[in-house]
C-alpha cells in the first residue's frame, strides 16, 4: 500500500507492460509518442483550486511523467501553481471564469455551463488533448456532461459509476454506484463484463470472480432482472468467471473480486457502508476520549490502529470511475483533500495506463460480434 | 440501555399505559385479563431448542409475567425445560416431532410442513392461544406461514419486514428489509405508515420523522415509484411528519426516525451494513493482536471499548418484525444466542404490550376510510 504521503495508485502489482509515455486519443489508437496527459476541473470541489493543486503535486510524486490540462479561473489557480513550481511545469492552465456550481441542476449545467471548467475539461478528451479527465465538481453534472460528450463504447449502452472498496481479503469493485436509477438485463451483463475487465487489467487479478448482488442466495428469489442477467452470465461462452449471486454482506467478506448491481441498490448500498463507517469511527472516537485510562491505552495501541485506519481510509479509496465511455473520467469526492483528491488522479492515470478502453472494446467485440453503430447514450 | 446480562427491551422510554396483562386476541380486542402469551418455535434455528430455551429463560428474567406456548419435540425439548423450572412455570409444551430445515423451500415448507414446530406456532396466533409468534427458523418459510396464516390487516396490502438499527442519535426503524422484492407506490406508503406507528406506539417517540431511500436528494433522482412515494407522503392529511428523501448514510446519521424503502434495496443494504460491521471489528481485532503494546492499550481501554461494543451489539437488535399481519410476527437470526433469541422475544411482547396492531388499524382506517374487505396477501 502507499506510503501515507503519497496516493495510492492502482494496480497493487506492477505490472511490467505499462504503456508508460502513451497518450491514447479517443478512437484508442497510441498516438505518435509524447506525455500521458490528464484533463483537470481545477474549479470542481469543495475546496478548489486549492486542494486539487496540492493534489496533483501529491500526484506528480508518483507519476511525475504525466503532464495536466488545468481549466479554471488564471487569477486563483495561476498563483497556486506558480506556489508549486515541479508541478508548474508539467502543466498548462486554460483561462475560464465560468464554474458550474453545487446546487445546479445536470440538465441546467448541460445547458448553461459550455464554456465552465467541467465542460472544458471533459472536452479535451473528446478532442483528443488529453486521455481522461478528473473533476471533484458537481457529480450529476459531471456525469451528464460526460455522457453528452464522450459518448458509450460500441455494443454498451450505459456507463456506470464504480469503485474499489476495501474488503476482509483484499479489494473488491462495485458497480453500477448510481448512474443509472434503473437497469435492465443487458446492463448488468455490460456491468458485468466492465467490471470483469476493470478487475484483470487495473487491479491486475487473473481471473476475477464476478458476483450479482440478489437477496438470498436461491435462484428463485429477486426480480426477473436478476434472474434473467444470471442467466445470461453463467453462459460459458462470456469471458468471464461468474461465482453466482451475492448478498450484502459479501461485499465485505471479499467473496468476490467483482460486485455487479443496479444503481440504485450500489448507490444506497455504498453510502449505507460509508456511513456505518463513519459511525463506528465516531463511536471509537468518543471511546478512546472518555476516560483517561482510554486515553492511555489508545496512545499505546496507536501505531496498530493508524494501520486499520490506512487500510480503510476513504481518501485512500476516492476516485469513482464512470465507465464504458470513450475517453476516462472519474469522479473525486467533492469534499475529499489533497491526497484523496491526488488518489482520483492516480486512479484516472491507471485506467489509461493498464488500457482499460482498449480491452473493453475487445471484450465487447468478442461477446457482441462485430461493434454496432454507437449508442447514443 | 440493558444491562449485559439482560435482553435488551423497547421502549426505552417505559410507558405508563402498557396494558400489563391482557391477551389480544386476533381481532385485536381484549380478552378476558389474563396473562400474554407468545407463541415460540423451539425447533427453529441453528441450535435450537437449546438456544431457545436459554433465551426465553433471559426473557422472563425481563418479562416474569409473560407466558409462553412451545412447539417442537418434547424428546429434547422436556429436559431443557426441566433444568429451568421457573421457566417451565410459564411454559406450556405442545409436541411434534416434524420441522422445517433450513435448506427447505418456502413453497416445501408450506405444503408439507403443516404439523411443523413453526406452522403450529404461528398458527396458535391465528387461534387466539397466543398473540405472538417468535421463530429463529428458516425465514422464507416462516414469512410465507406467517403472510398464509395470518394475512394483512385491514387497508395493508404487503406485511413489510422491519427491524431498529443504532444510529448516532438513538436508533432507526428501517422497511422493508426483504418480504418484498418490488414495491409499488401504495406499499412504500404503507410502510411509512407502519414505520411511524411503531417508532411512536413502541419506541415511544412523540412526533417520530419518516423518510424515504432515494439516491441523491434532488426530487428528480430516483425512480417514478420514490416520487409518487414522496408526493404522497408529503400530503399533510396523511398522520405522518415525512421528512422528504434519504440517502443511504443517514441511517448512520440518524437523520430521521424511520427509512422506507422497498424490500430489494433495504435486504442489501441491511446485509452490507451489518457486513461492514463485521469487518471493523475484525479489523480492530487484528490490530489489537498485532503488537504487545497493542495488547496492553486494548485492556487499558477495554472498558470504554465495551461500551461500544454493547451500544452495536448485534444481539441487541435481533428480532426483525414481520409488520402488516393480524398478528405479532418476529423472525430472529438463525446463528443468534441466548441473549439474543431473548432480545427477538422481547421485541414480540413489546409489539403486543404497545398495542402496535390496533394502532395500526385505528390509522389505516383514517387513511383509507371504512376498512375495506381484507385483501389476501
Amino acid at each position: 500500500m502507499a506510503s501515507t504521503t503519497a496516493a495510492r495508485s492502482w494496480p497493487s502489482r506492477p505490472r511490467n507492460h505499462t504503456r508508460q509515455g502513451a497518450v491514447h486519443d479517443t478512437a484508442g489508437r497510441e498516438a505518435v509518442s509524447g506525455p500521458l496527459v490528464i484533463a483537470v476541473d481545477a474549479m470542481g470541489g469543495d475546496q478548489a483550486p486549492d486542494v486539487v493543486i496540492k493534489g496533483l503535486a501529491l500526484a506528480r510524486d508518483r507519476h511525475p511523467e504525466v503532464h495536466y490540462r488545468l481549466y479554471g479561473d488564471e487569477g486563483r489557480v495561476g498563483p497556486l501553481l506558480r506556489a508549486h513550481r515541479a508541478l508548474e511545469d508539467v502543466c498548462t492552465l486554460h483561462h475560464t471564469t465560468e464554474v458550474v456550481s453545487s446546487e445546479d441542476k445536470p440538465s441546467q449545467a448541460v445547458r448553461g455551463g459550455r464554456k465552465s471548467s467541467l465542460w472544458l475539461s471533459i472536452n479535451s478528451v473528446k478532442q483528443g488533448e488529453a486521455a481522461g479527465v478528473v473533476s471533484a465538481g458537481n457529480t450529476g453534472a459531471f456525469m451528464a456532461m460526460s455522457k453528452l460528450i464522450m459518448r458509450t463504447l460500441p455494443g454498451i449502452d450505459r456507463p456506470a459509476i464504480a469503485t474499489v472498496l476495501p474488503t476482509l481479503k483484499g479489494d473488491c469493485v462495485m458497480l453500477d454506484l448510481g448512474a443509472n436509477a434503473e437497469c435492465d438485463t443487458k446492463n448488468l451483463v455490460d456491468f458485468a463484463i466492465m467490471g470483469e475487465v476493470f478487475a484483470r487489467t487495473v487491479l491486475a487479478l487473473d481471473r476475477p470472480t464476478v458476483g450479482l448482488m440478489n437477496i438470498g442466495s436461491e435462484a428463485g428469489k429477486g426480480t426477473d432482472t436478476e434472474r434473467e442477467a444470471a442467466a445470461r452470465l453463467s453462459d460459458s461462452a462470456l469471458p468471464i468467471d461468474f461465482y453466482g449471486f451475492v448478498e450484502g454482506d459479501d461485499l465485505a467478506k471479499g467473496t468476490v473480486d467483482v460486485i455487479v448491481t443496479d444503481g440504485f441498490t450500489g448507490n444506497v448500498m455504498l453510502k449505507a457502508v460509508e456511513g456505518t463507517a463513519k459511525l463506528y469511527a465516531q463511536f471509537l472516537r468518543n471511546a478512546y476520549s472518555s476516560s483517561t485510562l482510554a486515553k492511555l491505552g489508545y496512545m499505546l495501541s496507536r501505531p496498530a490502529l493508524e494501520k486499520v485506519k490506512a487500510r480503510t481510509d476513504p481518501r485512500r479509496y476516492n476516485g469513482a470511475m464512470l465507465l464504458g465511455l470513450t475517453g476516462v473520467a472519474v469522479k473525486s469526492h467533492g469534499g475529499t483533500d489533497a491526497l484523496g483528491f491526488a488518489n482520483a488522479v492516480c486512479v484516472a492515470i491507471d485506467l489509461v495506463r493498464q488500457g482499460f478502453n482498449e480491452t473493453i472494446k475487445g471484450e465487447f467485440g468478442k461477446v457482441h460480434g462485430p461493434a454496432p453503430a454507437p449508442v447514443a447514450s
